[in-house]
């Protein structure tokens, strides 16, 4: 039985696996989650669903990937008709609390099809991605009344209309002009809000006195950072606490701008790919990025020392992980959504404080992870039914807890995740040979659990619709869509109307070189697509009975009183 | 301009397509089914999008396939989620009426999850999947209040708690001892009740009273008849209209039984399949069968005489067809659900009344149409706005008025669809010869409309969870599932972690040799399934914002005042 009480999800926004102590960086100072990673187990390689804030976290929200849920972008809302988590633990009689950001985007023509009224509990249930929110913030712009940051920052002597504009990412240059951190070249000075008073402050106060408030009684708590995501300012003295000679190099060669691909040419187009192009940008923005990051680990570790002293840690489950990565300039692009490690690969740690996982502390793990895993893991670990005709994911609990299928590889450090061994024997993929069974069968691990063998590839996806690229690429929003899959070796990826990409992660880990189009890979792709394919069929979209419910009502006809086909 | 008013959407549940006088049955008799053919157009390559009742139906009333409107089987509801037919047009101020079945399954649990009160209007609706009922009647069971049909039986003498057990499908054998319709070997002896008190009289009798009452007022009504599905049992004089020298021959042989695909060893295993087995089970119902659509054809010949003298058939489009065939012995199958011609084409009649269909009037149409299109027919055909990020069918009007892409291919008569010539020129699937565009681009045709290019192939799909052959199989409610693809010459079938199968339906149009297994086939089945890949990848599950929508918030962060990628 576990011992879980409280579940902490935290996550940081845009934050590159590679940008973390435990993770590898050679320069960069994350006391704190690192630690954390000591105290549970670190995922060398944990994956996105969707490279991008919108979809990926609907992924973590409802356990499902982006084709099922359908908010396929960031201003895609999320059906009504999709089960968030906060719904999932509500039913069990438990709540599920929110500091920071989800980017929900309340699915008003669905409200309003369905009548539901706005101002009722299920309408800002509904309206809220099932979150109870405590401070709603998804930065990036002004809040408005779901978060009390602006009124918390006039408290504090912010005087203005608009303090997050004029003080949280604005600063002064050299000659004392006011400047905003909207323009990239701005990332080296200070933002004009003092530390304490900053967005990664202010919500760590939040969490924490959620934290005191609710004493011993249990919880589960969303703390969601906006940060290290733009726009890039930090207040002092993160600002410069990092030189350019602390960063890692950035990857990105002439030979990969030749002949590139169609969709990856359209997003060097778009103006922050313009930007990063320039080694003054990459030079300038590195440093203040890092800064964030550290500024994070700072508050974490105010909270962590809090949790450490109120005995929280004993009993409560902790998950750190990120939405997605940033390019930064590698590859000449700037922002996300493209298929590289640098944007699908993410960090994540679990902190289980069961006795059962103690064998497995401060380990690395190379088993592959995604998004809809988190919301089947914190089903399991509260001992609540996981709804399997929904659920497209898996918990991770065995896997920390050497059940069936959980041995771990490697111990903690910093090695990067792809230079770690996956275990022998976890295949479930294709195989050629019968000619009957030319398709993988196990690729999204149906059976998961039951055989004791875990996934061997990972899936993600792509809506550009809302991008300039599609403009530049001259097609509808219908056609602009990518799936693509990951295994050990290779990076495939699907473009509808468009050559197909793969990359050979082993002989090219920074995927230079794109395979996509060489006849010499043909057979390798096809296998890949077929992967795809097995996990198309696989989607959770008949979503209304229960796989119980199906087992009770097989061949049951006669008894509802239906008798055909006896002669 | 259109001068369409109403919208007669006629369904029969089960009617194969070669039953039918004018898709070239050399015996049944159906002239006024032959006669609204002349009027209109044929289509001799009409498919369903499941080969059986309720996922085939929710296609017909959603314009989206059962992978997308997630209903797989009859006993899974459709989701509050899903916009139908009567939505569609009530959002325009048009109502959508019923008189007979559906199979629409209430979604309890989403109504109940987002608190719907079923008693409201909307609760009604959506209960009953956008319909206005007249009359429902689903059949195969005595109806609830939703039908008049038992009130009114037994206001014409039928004494009885359940007069549709006791005299509908009830008959008395030679020896004067009741017996039940629901044993197939009754189906030679006439039902108790009389035939003008039969439930295909009493559905056109609904008909005709609701166009009587609607007089001049436009309307859209779904004329849903329960038959000829069984209980195959039919009043005098039809039950001995037939003699089994008057049937089609069965079609079957030896062969095909030995080494069958697993999934259809399985089917041929349930009872309905042991029955039809039997040669006189096929002699008894094959009359009874043919009965039951000469007794339909009648009471159509009733109601269209109406619509004639009353002026309708000047400004009615009408739709007749079906929801999916029944094998009959065929295959040595009963009842329906698998990959067979037999099942997955039906009957299709489009009458426009419009001048500028004219010049199609009396045609067969080889251009293949699928279920999903209806919806988006009578969109079109009202010039109401088609909702083209949820409808994955697409207008059959063009096909009938020679817009782009609508030469018709032979003359009406008695010709199978599948001896008639495709038009040259309407392929837009695969080409194997560029490395770089190996799957083909248009199999759902994306781009139908504007390039003029009809689709050149169709899908369909099954779930075999809720029957004992998925239990026979040992397979979880997860993995009991089909795909198919239907070219002009080939019907692949991908089933989860079964073999595949194959059908050229050139050299064998009769479905007897099974090439999934064939090795020199692989070519074939890798093409099909890229073709089934294509369309899986463009199923409209992003359903929450228009295409229009998506338009105008193209790169436009901008405007909202997010200035993110700028030096």
């Amino acid at each position: 039985m576990s011992r879980i009480r409280n579940i902490l999800f935290i996550m940081a926004d845009q934050l590159r696996a590679d940008h973390l102590g435990c993770y590898g960086h050679p320069y960069i100072r994350t006391p704190n989650i690192d630690a954390l990673a000591a105290r549970g187990v670190r995922f060398d390689r944990a994956f996105v669903n969707s490279g991008v804030c919108g979809p990926s976290r609907m992924s973590y929200y409802t356990g499902r990937y982006p084709s099922t849920h359908g908010a396929t972008w960031n201003r895609v809302p999320l059906s009504i008709g999709e089960v968030t988590m906060g719904e999932y633990l509500r039913e069990q009689g438990r709540r599920l609390v929110l500091a920071g950001k989800t980017h929900i985007m309340p699915d008003h023509a669905g409200l309003q099809r369905l009548a539901i009224d706005g101002g009722s509990e299920l309408g800002r249930l509904l309206h809220s991605g099932g979150f109870e929110e405590i401070d709603r913030y998804d930065g990036h712009h002004e809040p408005g009344e779901e978060s009390g940051y602006p009124a918390y920052l006039r408290r504090n002597g912010y005087v203005s209309d608009d303090p997050w504009t004029d003080f949280v990412i604005s600063a002064r240059d050299e000659r004392g002009q006011a400047v905003s951190g909207w323009h990239m070249c701005n990332a080296r000075y200070p933002a004009l809000v003092d530390e304490p008073h900053s967005e990664t402050a202010y919500m760590t106060d939040q969490a924490l006195a959620f934290m005191r408030k609710k004493g011993d009684e249990p919880w589960v708590l969303h703390l969601s950072y906006v940060k290290p995501h733009w726009p890039y300012i930090v207040p002092a003295p993160y600002h410069n606490m990092y030189g350019m000679d602390q960063c890692l190099p950035v990857v990105r060669n002439e030979a990969e701008r030749r002949d590139a691909h169609p969709v990856v040419a359209a997003y060097r187009q778009q103006e922050e790919s313009q930007s990063f192009a320039m080694d003054e940008c990459v030079r300038t923005v590195r440093p203040a990025y890092q800064g964030l990051i550290t500024q994070l680990d700072d508050h974490l570790g105010r909270l962590f020392e809090y949790m450490e002293d109120a005995g929280l840690m004993r009993d409560t489950l902790i998950v750190l992980t990120a939405d997605h990565g940033d390019f930064l300039g590698d590859h000449w692009l700037g922002e996300k959504e493209l298929f590289y490690e640098t944007i699908q690969r993410v960090p994540f740690i679990l902190v289980d404080p069961s006795p059962e996982a103690d064998a497995t502390r401060g380990r690395a793990e190379a088993r592959m992870v995604e998004s809809v895993d988190v919301l089947p893991t914190f089903l399991d670990a509260l001992d609540l039914p996981r709804a399997s005709h929904r659920l497209e994911g898996h918990s991770l609990l065995p896997l920390l807890r050497g059940e069936p299928g959980g041995q771990s590889g490697g111990s903690s450090g910093g090695a990067q995740g792809r230079s770690a061994e996956l275990p022998s024997g976890t295949s479930g993929g294709a195989s050629a040979s019968d000619p009957a069974r030319e398709l993988p069968r196990d690729a999204m691990g149906e059976s998961l659990g039951e055989s004791g063998a875990w996934r061997d590839c990972v899936f993600s996806e792509l809506d550009y619709s809302y991008r300039l690229a599609r403009l530049l690429m001259h097609k509808t929003p219908q056609t602009a869509r990518a799936w693509s899959v990951r295994t050990e070796r290779w990076r495939y990826v699907y473009w509808m109307g468009e050559p197909e990409q793969l990359y050979d992660l082993q002989a090219d880990p920074d995927q230079f070189q794109d395979l996509g189009r060489e006849a010499t890979h043909a057979a390798v792709r096809a296998e890949l697509r077929a992967r795809l394919f097995d996990w198309f069929t696989r989607l959770k979209r008949r979503t209304t009975v229960t796989d119980a419910a199906i087992e009770k009502g097989t061949n049951a006809h006669k008894k509802a009183g239906v008798f055909f086909g006896q002669w």
